[in-house]
């Protein structure tokens, strides 16, 4: 049987879209002989469509979206997300399904594992299944599941019950699973193997169909796969675009012969930044924005901010504005006019000295005999968020935040200063990282000026200031904070690895108490197996560690 | 049997004062001759402890805890929350577990159903528990449930299983819940329906003891009871209060006279009074500041929110600040200044005009040939929010928040500027429920100026602006948000519920496209069955209903 893989990148809630792009998938699939064509999971709502399934209207939609498929191809089987309703009287009021259509009936298949973890939520909307069920299709047995449903093979089991332990008694020839795994820079890897696991387990062939493109800071970077009853992949399709790939299930059953895989994962930190691009480019499509705006200080995370948006957004689409202070040093300027430079990308300055001064003369009254100090600092990244953000209520970008992953975590900002913007890119990656990054897209041109890179970090909100003044080297810093926010270790096994005690507890208690800055940031692209947003609540109000 | 009822205000993460406070408690319930003294779901951490649950080194404080009491009080029985490992090897890796704690030894109950829906996240970290066991404790048989455990009683039922079914048939003479409750507007009522329903159901007693105190966002009650077997309540504990109730149980059967709730709820806008000026006072209490400050504009919300923390934290720690600008009506300087004379709390005033110039000089060249509009008006906001934050800095305010739900709902705010603060003190109440509260509070005295309240609403950011120039009338505006936010309404229902198409499709869209807003604003103290924050979650990037 021919079996198509379709790769999309759907717009939550957008009923009209998702479904004719899977309608005008399922044409093409079948031009070229496609007996069955695989969708990912929810692709009709696009995930993750959170409270909005709780709209009883919005589920309607979903359903409709289903049955007008249903209608306008008929003569193609097609396996499809969506969520539909619990009909049995008890528990959740919807189960996460896999739709198997064809000649307009629809049959529901339930997901059984429900991810509620991390960025995952889905126990709170979904009921879990109970009950196992084969897809007979054109004289195959077909085990079908979504996403989760596999994932449950490790040595500590997160659910009591493992649906392919149910489903192979069934007598199954091929699994399709159907996905919407997001993206972090281990997944590619862990996911094929996780996959691959199940192959060698379960013994028949196996189809994975996951999303692709970006849900606000959810970047979902496709790599769709084909296992052989071997378990290696025959055949993928690309990352971070869409794609449809047809493969023929008679060939998924290889004599004895070694292959290897047929899919290449790219180095961490290039996934990083197809990621980090797509993130933007999706962004600002699905909003319907062309514009970015970025305050340019001539250091290495507004400079790598601007690149990423430049090459999402085309060049001439990415604003760079310069405000120096008094503080501001001449090679901080330059090196912001020469990154502009070399992208060709529009730039400004605006000098905040004027600003600066009204500020302190109306202040002048209050603040009488107090020294210059945090609140001065502040103010001055204050001054600069709001220029930034005139600029986006005048003429319609969308301010980009350059806030890194260690600075967020240790409160080394300015809330409603330099910590403005409709979406972070950098957020979850630690500043050694964003160095890695820098390097990498300098590879073989130099767009940063090296100088950006090569300098020590400054906020330059006093005089002589360096980040070193005030945190411990970002080496060091980050390989705790690593420890801390992605391991959760706590502070005696921190210790215990090494770490020097006065350092752990300074460490963890900024962490901590900055929950409540990072409680008002904008969303972060997630890269990492364990970003500031979603997928980690952490209470503001608490003692722990302080 | 005499059981004490121990509601306390516990602070997350802090396992010192916790159990200290614990401790301290037991004895004072012994010295009154109690046998059995019973504290909240998850006491020894506070709730919710959200993914400090993760670390390892956090469940270790909790279970050490647990034994420092053990170890201290061994000549009591005592019943407390707590996180526990999950030893079986399956499922997520903590039990939510009421403890048995006599003699130096623990005996664990678990948690059977997780609630995971709104505010909650309970499946994120625990297992639920399948086996059930009566507790017998001087000749009393004991269901002892968790909260959620006995809430499964309704018509359509959340989950698939039903605990004190099960219990009951182990022959229990008493049923003992401990909770984590937290407060909305209707919550007191329904909670002792639910209650007394399974009391009903179930014949025999039961013994509830909840939370007291805000937890950032989450407002707990209290309001712990006792149900005799004909599911009276015998006796309660105050709302908003910390107490301590002991009851014998010999006097729980009552005969055959009819008795009333020994209970008393006070009216809606009085419970939202209290729960407001609770979550100011806890959230300072608890981050340990003492000193709020307010922007007065001379309007009703700031007005209301200034009353709410002088109530909270003492006249004399709220500072008011006034920002008149050129569009500033007389009046409304006036009437700011008006209530802090009432209030008899500090403030003072610092006039905008200067630093606008300074800001329209900085952005001339860029904005050259541009009109006045919503651009000069965020400024303006900006530059307030700016102030204050520089008053925070400088002296140690927090400053909070003036918005109402009306506005957060529809984005009709400046996103750093009238939405900055630490906390959000209005910001789960629609602008007709805060006209509702300063007629509360000025049901005996005129605190807040009554032209604050009598004069149609303006932010004042150009001449001659009313709300109502961009807004509807707050009465149907409040009526179809409320439809649409707590009760998850779609158009078509709104619009067959009689709202105008129009209208439904211009709010939904408005409430809809600043999801970015409300993303990036203060946590919102929670009194209503759907409030902003951690309890709706809804995609920012989506096409849904624009």
């Amino acid at each position: 049987m021919k079996i198509a893989l379709a790769q999309l990148n759907y717009h939550i809630g957008n009923f009209e879209e998702n479904t004719a792009k899977i309608i005008r998938t399922v044409r093409d699939a079948a031009n070229q002989g496609a007996e069955l064509v695989v969708f990912a999971e929810l692709a009709l709502s696009g995930y993750p469509p959170r409270d909005f399934l709780e709209f009883d209207d919005f589920i309607d939609r979903c359903l409709q979206s289903a049955q007008t498929i249903a209608e306008t191809c008929p003569e193609t089987g097609i396996i499809l997300g969506s969520p539909v309703r619990n009909t049995t009287g008890k528990g959740k009021p919807l189960f996460n399904a896999a739709l198997f259509v064809y000649n307009g009936e629809i049959r529901e298949f339930h997901k059984a594992l429900l991810p509620n973890y991390d960025v995952f939520d889905e126990y709170r909307y979904f009921e879990p299944s109970g009950q196992f069920q084969i897809l007979r299709w054109k004289g195959v047995n077909i085990a079908l599941t979504i996403c989760e449903d596999l994932w449950n093979i490790g040595d500590d089991p997160l659910y009591r019950v493992n649906p392919m332990d149910e489903l192979i008694r069934l007598g199954p020839e091929l699994m399709i699973n159907i996905a919407a795994s997001p993206f972090h820079y281990e997944q590619a890897i862990s996911r094929r193997e996780v996959l691959r696991e199940n192959v060698r387990r379960y013994g028949i062939p196996l189809i994975y169909v996951n999303h692709v493109g970006a849900q606000t800071e959810l970047l979902f970077d496709g790599g769709s796969m084909v296992f052989n009853s071997r378990g290696w992949v025959e055949d993928s399709l690309p990352f971070f675009e869409e794609g449809l790939l047809i493969t023929d299930t008679a060939q998924l059953h290889p004599g004895t012969v070694e292959v290897i895989d047929n899919q290449h994962v790219p180095e961490r930190i290039a996934l990083i930044h197809d990621a980090l691009v797509m993130g933007i480019r999706n962004y600002f499509g699905k909003l319907g924005f062309q514009k970015a705006i970025v305050g340019l200080s001539g250091g290495i995370d507004s400079a790598v901010t601007m690149v990423l948006a430049a090459r999402a957004l085309g060049n001439e689409h990415v604003f760079g504005l310069l405000m120096p202070s008094q503080f501001s040093s001449g090679h901080s300027v330059d090196d912001a006019l020469k990154l502009a430079e070399n992208l060709g990308s529009p730039c400004s300055t605006i000098a905040i000295k004027e600003i600066y001064t009204a500020f302190e003369s109306g202040l002048s009254d209050l603040f009488a005999g107090t020294e210059f100090g945090l609140t001065e600092e502040n103010l001055q990244a204050r001054i600069r968020g709001t220029l930034l953000m005139a600029m986006t209520n005048k003429f319609g970008y969308i301010l980009l935040n350059t806030s890194n992953k260690s600075e967020a975590a240790v409160g080394y900002g300015t809330l409603y200063g330099d910590m403005n913007g409709g979406l972070s890119v950098l957020g979850d990656l630690y500043k050694t990282e964003v160095y890695e990054l820098a390097r990498y897209i300098n590879r073989s041109t130099e767009i940063i000026p090296l100088n950006s890179i090569t300098k020590p970090p400054s906020a330059e909100l006093r005089p002589g200031q360096q980040d070193s003044d005030s945190l411990p080297d970002y080496v060091v810093l980050d390989r705790l904070l690593f420890q801390y926010i992605e391991n959760r270790k706590g502070p005696r096994e921190l210790i215990a690895m090494g770490f020097d005690e006065m350092l752990v507890r300074k460490v963890l208690r900024l962490v901590n108490t900055n929950e409540y800055k990072r409680y008002q940031t904008p969303p972060i692209l997630r890269v990492s197996t364990k970003a500031f947003g979603m997928g980690r609540r952490m209470p503001i109000v608490g003692k722990y560690l302080l």
